[in-house]
């Protein structure tokens, strides 16, 4: 097909699609789609984080959305050109509806709509004060009394939490709270950022020693400061601490370190929170509108108990506890699980000439960092990509656009490449006894971290001291502890001076209920996961990730978090459902999702 | 000229120089030169900052420089057309030495090379660990006894200025120490910076409390990491102090806080210096190879003393101890001076309802802050200019570009255009009294901080209140004190709780008197100007700013500094310089200046 074919035919099918949403034609617009067919919208028309199938999930959606949002005014993004790969077509395009503008991706095959992806960027008359808009700073003129930037800032600091009151409180001020902070700030938000460590990135800086981030630096940005192009490809937690440290101040966050949460309660009658805080020994009580649980994937540590652990001579630790090898040279430690932080800890642990024995529990999904990058991430997070024009926020866009139900039938083929690519390497793997995995249908690291959060690592080194016996391999389950060692259910018995409990973390449901009430946790139910039926992700199938950066069945609270490349795109979602509340605007929710699970 | 008649003339022409220079042919060179030309080479081919005039300018430089270098293979850059304004052909163009690769802007009138800028961006061999090449951060692979990046860091600061020497020693840790240090790490460059305050930054925070950056954001960026575009046009001073903090932090640079320099000496022996410095109390020897003086145009304070100032019963303070209004409500306050400070200490005065006078000694150049944003800089950096594609590196380039011996041809229509604009407002300032100029050549504000760095205000306000006779104008110098008040050789008598003498900075000459020895700065002469012949810049002609980021006649001594965008700019030329020197390329230096004035 030609170019100029190409965009004639973007151009007609957009133009059946304005006309259809003018008329309030919601049939015409059904039948746009392909019998299977995504639309993934983000806030733009459902006020949620919604992805409906085929033409009567996009009826349904527009019955309940259309008259409130007049969703309009569909373009090809100036600038860019559709392409076709010989079958898709696909299509920047960029839209508007009563109360915003948005941003999004179009892909047609055979004629009809594939996948379109909505997602609103900006709220109409709330546009950020970034670029062409953004504030003089010094104001020209004088007038009496004028107060400066630094005595202003003084001023809200001081008075915030005290005199005034946020209308947003962030539990957790880790990338999450703190990439969501700066977009709450930018968008006029009173919000606080609430962390119980000594300085912001301290919940990196107190990670064990030898960890960097696994993933690689272009997927790693934070809204508005993208790091420099002299920052390694994996980040060091220490600087990793530093750049947090630094974004928070300069982006003016107002952050509370050394600041415990002890009890929230939301009044049904006032609509707004009481925030329970111990602010470095202050006892401080908060009321905002709005409470956002930005603790994170890794907050909340899970550790089992066996019988015999008091009486066993040694240190126990979890890994979040563990803060590197240095005591340990020379001794025995055996490290309970087999994904990333217990990979990591082993590989210092030898490094360190410790005596180093893993545990696997189950079988794990490895792949190797360098395969990850080229085949996994490469075509919208590299150089490469940069250097073809996919900015990260148009990587960002791309990846948000290919819908979860058929995101695994994109992924498998990727993770064959993988597997034949280091075939010789899964081969001494499973030579040395590792329990390999590549998810359950196959599709690898995304879809595992999307569905579950956990069952990998991403593999920068340990896994050859494993293949090589350098880091002794077990399988089974810990049985019991002696004074001395750890027995497992086989009867092993692993002396050991110190044990690493690598047995990961539990959900962010779990912190609603220590934070709140196991009422709330259980009104709003599962955190995370697809609904994929698969290992640790029931069914039924949700289509996005369960109550995440979206409405949830409790009203005004909120969950965040995720990776950085997570803490940057979706905190945009998130802060404008938050502003436009503040503001007052109309924001009717497309399908609040049930709750069938716990947690 | 159809665009591609023009890319076939620049072709040509460089196809010309290309031969030329390859066969050695100065002759053939310089006869591609108009007459009037100007060829500004920043270290690519002299070792130098150096403008050469026609013809015989050329070939003066080449019959120098050319065997050593071997410029060469000078191209269109990729993906630039050349472009023709019915006059003057502009093209972006890259070409390559012995030693190094650069970029530069040629500019053709009539067929022949009118301006040339030819600028080093990087040594062969010693390229910047930037993008592609960026460190991996997590080397993957295990070994024993691995140091992770934070330990590596802590060791590295540890040593460094005591086991270990820098190469290099940066005084002065404002912005310009901060550029140099920051482009000295990416390239490897072992450096310390030196600075008296208590945290980077501080040089702008102890200033006075309503001082905002007067040149726009676009202008001001500094390397590597750019203000994000929700920052303000025109930077409050204690957010300018907080970026520099945290950029300081992640750029990784070795940076001395508390630390004062009581004493440094060249070795001509041992071609090092011993510089001793204070601590924060402790006494440290350090033994660098090359110093750098980056103290600042307004470090040095210009403190003129009067007859009974001792027996004056109120405050008198320069400009840089005075911060802020605040005590001095409803008190009588005089302001001698009429530049940028004594203009906004004016202001805030008046805004904390203070009764404030200014004494004029001398005219000063006034432009309005939007005028000079519009008509002065629009052009280059703006958001405008972005969305023109006119990048912060294109723009430096460009400016770069324009040679100073006629700059004066294209700004004087630029400040004509101003006063037309603004023809109400300078006559209400006249009519207060206020003594206007416009340089001496009607060139305006740019001329005249290159050539003396003082003489003006950008106005943010205080003219208005000049205007209107809030703030009381007088005109005159100051004789002498009396016990409460200033009184002017006219027999003006003002009476004053404080006076604050906005009598401007001394000359970074004076700092290398101070720090090293008279005998050095004798030596090395003049700091700053181009030699003009216009006030405060005596002649003979130099055509680069005398001594800056340049070899001097000290050996190994050196001058950093200037506004955000000089310090962003010339921060790399002058690293690339030290780069070379450290890992003992040649350098021979084309025309190292002469000295004709002192300080």
């Amino acid at each position: 097909m030609l170019d100029i074919n190409v965009t004639v035919e973007v151009e007609e099918t957009l133009s059946s699609l304005n006309d259809a949403l003018t008329a309030g034609d919601v049939k015409a617009v059904a039948a746009l789609f392909a019998t299977d067919s995504y639309w993934r919208d983000l806030v733009a028309v459902s006020w949620n984080l919604k992805t409906v199938e085929g033409p009567a999930g996009v009826t349904d959606l527009l019955r309940s959305q259309l008259a409130h949002c007049h969703l309009r005014n569909f373009k090809i993004q100036d600038g860019e050109d559709p392409t076709w790969d010989g079958e898709v077509v696909t299509a920047w395009v960029t839209f508007e509806t009563d109360t915003g503008r948005g941003w999004g991706l179009l892909r047609l095959k055979d004629g009809r709509i594939w996948t379109l992806l909505t997602a609103l960027q900006e709220l109409k008359g709330f546009e950020e004060n970034r670029g062409t808009r953004r504030p003089m700073g010094a104001e020209h003129g004088a007038r009496k009394n004028r107060r400066s930037w630094k005595e202003l800032r003084d001023a809200e600091t001081a008075s915030l939490g005290y005199e005034t009151q946020p209308y947003t409180v962030i539990i957790g001020g880790g990338q999450g709270g703190i990439a969501l902070g700066a977009r709450l700030r930018q968008l006029g938000v009173p919000a606080i950022v609430l962390d119980r460590h000594d300085r912001p990135g301290d919940q990196w800086r107190s990670r064990y020693k030898s960890l960097c981030l696994h993933d690689p630096i272009w997927y790693d940005h934070l809204p508005y400061i993208k790091f420099p192009d002299n920052w390694p490809v994996f980040t060091p937690k220490d600087k990793v601490g530093d750049w947090l440290e630094m974004y928070t101040k300069v982006m003016e966050i107002n952050y509370w370190s050394r600041t415990e949460v002890r009890k929230a309660d939301f009044d049904e009658e006032t609509g707004t929170w009481t925030v329970e805080v111990d602010r470095d020994g202050e006892k401080v009580t908060l009321r905002p509108t709005q409470l956002v649980l930005a603790t994170g994937m890794s907050g909340k540590p899970n550790m089992p108990t066996f019988p015999g652990m008091d009486s066993f001579k040694g240190t126990i630790q979890h890994s979040s506890q563990h803060d590197g090898p240095d005591a340990w040279t020379g001794k025995k430690v055996v490290v309970v699980g087999s994904n990333n932080s217990a990979h990591d800890i082993c590989a210092a642990l030898w490094e360190a000439d410790a005596d180093v024995t893993m545990v696997q529990r189950s079988s794990t999904h490895i792949v190797r960092s360098d395969t990850l990058m080229e085949i996994g991430l490469g075509a919208l997070y590299s150089e490469e990509a940069l250097a073809n024009g996919v900015t990260t926020e148009k990587a960002d866009m791309i990846f948000a656009s290919l819908p979860y139900k058929i995101m695994h039938e994109f992924q498998i083929p990727l993770y064959d490449q993988m597997r034949e690519r280091d075939a010789e390497f899964y081969a001494g793997l499973e030579k040395a006894g590792f329990q390999l995995d590549w998810g359950d249908d196959g599709s690898g690291l995304f879809l595992k971290y999307l569905r579950r959060g956990s069952g990998y690592y991403i593999d920068v080194g340990a896994s050859q001291l494993i293949i090589d016996g350098e880091v002794k391999l077990v399988r089974g389950q810990v049985d019991h502890f002696e004074e001395d060692s750890v027995v497992l259910n086989d009867g092993t018995r692993l002396e050991a001076d110190l044990v690493v409990m690598a047995t990961g973390f539990g959900s962010m449901n779990g912190w609603a209920a220590d934070l709140i009430s196991q009422e709330v946790a259980d009104r709003v139910g599962k955190v995370w996961g697809l609904g994929s039926d698969t290992t640790k992700d029931p069914g039924p199938w949700e289509g996005e990730q369960r109550n995440m950066w979206k409405p949830t069945q409790q009203e005004n609270l909120w969950f965040h978090g995720g990776n950085l490349h997570q803490s940057r795109h979706y905190s945009l979602y998130l802060a404008l459902q938050l502003k436009a509340r503040l503001e007052g605007l109309e924001t009717p929710v497309y399908g609040l999702q049930d709750v069938h699970h716990l947690s």
